[in-house]
């Protein structure tokens, strides 16, 4: 992780304030645009003072920087529960449950979602690697588990790697296609159809009856 | 169509000036970030004086206007095309072949779709509204061939809409997730995965084996 400088030798008080910091902004800049805020305005919605926000970075540029790094780490901690949870259930049972959690986590932080999305082509080729890493990492857990299921018999024998990016696709929508998709669905129906829809196209044929997969 | 402002009268030269700047434009942007150019960069890239681009546009942020207008547009002429091409044809072999042309079609403006992802949040609410509507279409225009189907009997009873939506998210995403599809994919073997996968979700079982669609 970069160095973000603070005035602070309070290492927990910091990481506290930032992650404050990291949410308000990450709103602020969804709702109104990275470069139509000023630090004295993020203040403000911090009820601080530009002085005392500047106590925690050392620059604009370095909310950029926690957000993208928040969320990667965010990542990470997710899939780290994931496996963790579900290390002897089966295959399929796996898919669904992690699925799940996943777009219930991409929604709950939809606003970096979209913030991330947005501000990707105005960052530095090191920071969009950030980005990067974080995606390819959740891709390549969809598509371990896919294989595993492939390996198995449990699922047909499916292109892993492009199921996998679907779903992150399919997630990455709910957060920035909300604008169309929540006319139509909540969370709970968009999981459950994004779901149902993954299983229709993994599950190997003799299996899919149980799964309530057989027509609607 | 909101008047940009110009002081040609000519207005078949305008028209293809104007086109000619929205592609150099949309392709600076992509690499550089709309708020890193300047209109004298964006002049010199079109091979014209400052003086010169602004015979053709009244401000910088007109360009961002042209650029959404124009993928817009596309998209309906890109539909009406669909829609007279495959008329007397098969409900499977509509999609199947629209598929392939709006894959196609996003691959070739990959530029523009990256810019209007990237540009979203910076829209007013108004531009903001154009590009749903063009979105909102093409979701349409997919969920209705499906509709179609499923009522001849041709395809299982599926949530047309949530498979139309996927269908537009996943060429969104070779559009804007290119720097990890690309690895694996070319444009050819994405669609066809792609087309394979979204028959597999949506052929009536009877009718899939002659499409090779049982097992790869």
């Amino acid at each position: 992780m970069r160095k973000v400088r603070t005035f602070s030798n309070d290492a927990a008080l910091v990481n506290e304030r930032r992650n404050h910091i990291i949410k308000i902004a990450a709103e602020l800049i969804v709702k109104k645009g990275y470069n139509n805020i000023s630090t004295r305005e993020l203040a403000t919605a911090l009820g601080m003072s530009t002085g005392g926000l500047y106590h925690y970075i050392g620059s604009k540029s370095d909310i950029l920087y926690l957000i993208i790094n928040f969320t990667a780490e965010l990542t990470g901690q997710t899939l780290d529960r994931f496996a963790d949870e579900l290390k002897d259930a089966q295959p399929l049972d796996q898919l669904k449950e992690s699925l799940k959690v996943y777009f219930e986590t991409v929604d709950y932080y939809r606003d970096f979602h979209n913030f991330v999305n947005h501000i990707m082509l105005s960052l530095t080729l090191r920071d969009r690697r950030i980005v990067y890493q974080a995606e390819s990492r959740i891709i390549q857990f969809f598509e371990s588990l896919l294989n595993s299921g492939i390996e198995s018999g449990d699922f047909r024998n499916v292109d892993a790697k492009i199921v996998a990016h679907n779903i992150v696709a399919a997630a990455n929508a709910w957060a920035n296609r909300g604008w169309y998709l929540k006319k139509y669905y909540n969370l709970d129906k968009y999981t459950d159809e994004q779901v149902r829809l993954v299983l229709g196209q993994i599950a190997a044929p003799d299996k899919a009856a149980p799964l309530g997969l057989s027509g609607r």
